[in-house]
């Protein structure tokens, strides 16, 4: 393990607290499932979320806010055509912007519009094991939203897609690792639980998002966002009974970390 | 009330632990309002929710899928489409498929397409007392989402609509309801309170289309879907304050109920 | 403070006492983000919702329903269409509607959609300080859903807007003016934790779409609405720990008022 960074407490609260400070707006393009957790999860770290779809809107809206969030779960070809406008005028205003490819890989439509998307430079990526191999070329047939690999069955991978699409990309697993493809930090805590509960990870990348958008070292922040869901994510389970109660805990446990 | 079968907790309880041991990948095309709880729902059994919406992906994706769910609560044009091509993609693959016609009856677009669906040979519908008499062609003019009938009322509807359909019906009520035209099985339990969160009819839905994936007695794994949820919304309701704490003790019931 | 009514417990009392009786039907046309929190505070407080999108279908349910609301949070092209078509269902049916104009002032294209449904005339218009201003012609240039005004602020701007739109207007804040461009009624209370929960403003404009088909001095029931809200958000604030553990004690709040 000593090819990798760890990532040291007092950087993570760090973080958080230029987060809070900031409150960055994040323009969040997802999917129809997991808009109203994103929403709340990123309202407890203190962020404004807003949801803007409308072509004209999208365009107009990426280059207000602070960051944005493309999130291909329930990808259409209007949210597509809105997602491309929204991504060009972000990058046009030198806003960040972060890539979730759900279920990248599996699918044709979607995964062609990863790769399009690629071209266009994220600032992240974050997803799942199955969904990073995807968009680096290595199609290991996941079924969907779940992911058959570990994390490490995709660091080689994510370290080549770093490099080559110049971006930050992070894997989420029972360990994260987040990689700039030179420097890999590797972030340990959360539990199995978060993954029964929708749009964890949905939500984490809204908030690698939000990171993204603070100054300081690119990597070490979005690897601070992984740290911070994983946290709150291991006191929650701590507090919960099951999934149910798991959502208001983890909702709670963001609040406080921020108080 | 001899004339119809009940179902008893053993066989619930294996039904259960297939659905478990399988974890079957349920491909939800729901409404807006229910995708969050819906997906929830599936997770907190063990099931795998996706919810693909796009016409190319719906068609690939029902065929890969263990299962499909049809909900009509936010019918669209474009929605109704990729609903055909996946209902017509399950159909060719083998898949079982369940229709949740909400509202039909009332709304003219919508009972149309329910009215086409039916002729693609459902595996099982689950709706309300108004939606199963208007899909049997008995308009008691509901007024939505509520149901003014018992489920008693629309029983000889649903038993005519299972033979003429080669279906499984289940009416939800006080009492559950579920028929293939010859047998009935009546499933009691649950609690009104779960009438007064959104999304716990088209949750179970779901839970149908998962449960008609397993082995065995078609219309006993249907009516062990209906069991579970009565039985994980009385629990809830008795652990509850009103219908905001039903929610997280709800999940939580069907998630200990798994364990 | 002279100038402003205030509203006494009896009246909100009554009011929600008429709502339980009615049990209106609410047609909710409203954003992605919270249509499941809003359909749940309808439900707690009594009342039915039901959210119809198709053009046909909204055109038709907008007759039926008791009452309908507009939202243009995530307003697309096809969803402007289906409103229009609501809305003048509604105005031909006699039934009350309501506007949140979300995020209006920031944004061209719903706010050019936002004057033209003011043309529709709106029993009522529910929004934040920015908001309001932007209808009423003075653009504050807020940065989206946030509103960087006080709810004073745009007092006089509602005021001007209620006159010339013969509506009712009502302001959300520490405090919330309901005016009718004459008589304005303050109403104190809630807690600023509800604007770190998405949703509770846009469940809000629902709760006024339902207290705008109750009879009685539409002001007061519009002010009524207001309170209830504002009341059970602060009792939810004393039992929560945080935002997560809010929306449940939230909903069971409204639900518990309504006993």
């Amino acid at each position: 393990m000593s090819e990798f960074e760890t990532i040291n407490p007092a950087t993570i609260k760090q973080a958080l607290q230029q987060l809070q400070s900031h409150s960055p707006l994040i323009h969040c393009m997802t999917n129809d499932v997991v808009q109203s957790f994103t929403a709340n999860v990123l309202l407890a770290l203190g962020c404004s979320p807003a949801m803007v779809i409308e072509p004209e809107e999208a365009e107009q809206f990426a280059a207000i806010a602070s960051g944005l969030l493309i999130n291909v779960g329930t990808l259409t070809t209007d949210r597509r055509h809105a997602m491309r406008l929204a991504v060009k005028s972000a990058n046009n205003a030198g806003k960040p912007w972060v890539l979730d490819p759900v279920a990248a890989g599996g699918l044709i439509f979607r995964t062609q519009f990863c790769h399009e998307l690629l071209t266009l430079k994220p600032t992240a990526i974050r997803g799942n094991a199955s969904e990073i191999m995807a968009l680096a070329g290595i199609n290991q047939g996941g079924r969907g939203v779940d992911s058959t690999n570990t994390s490490y069955d995709a660091l080689s991978a994510a370290q080549s897609l770093a490099q080559s699409a110049n971006t930050i990309v992070a894997i989420s697993g029972e360990v994260d690792y987040v990689t700039d493809g030179i420097r890999t930090v590797a972030v340990t805590g959360g539990h199995p639980l978060m993954t029964r509960v929708v749009g964890t990870g949905c939500a984490l990348s809204a908030v690698v998002a939000a990171y993204c958008t603070l100054s300081g070292d690119l990597l070490l922040n979005v690897a601070s966002a992984c740290a911070s869901m994983k946290q709150a994510g291991k006191t929650a389970t701590q507090k919960s009974k099951g999934t149910g109660s798991f959502i208001p805990e983890f909702l709670d446990a963001l609040y406080l970390s921020n108080q």
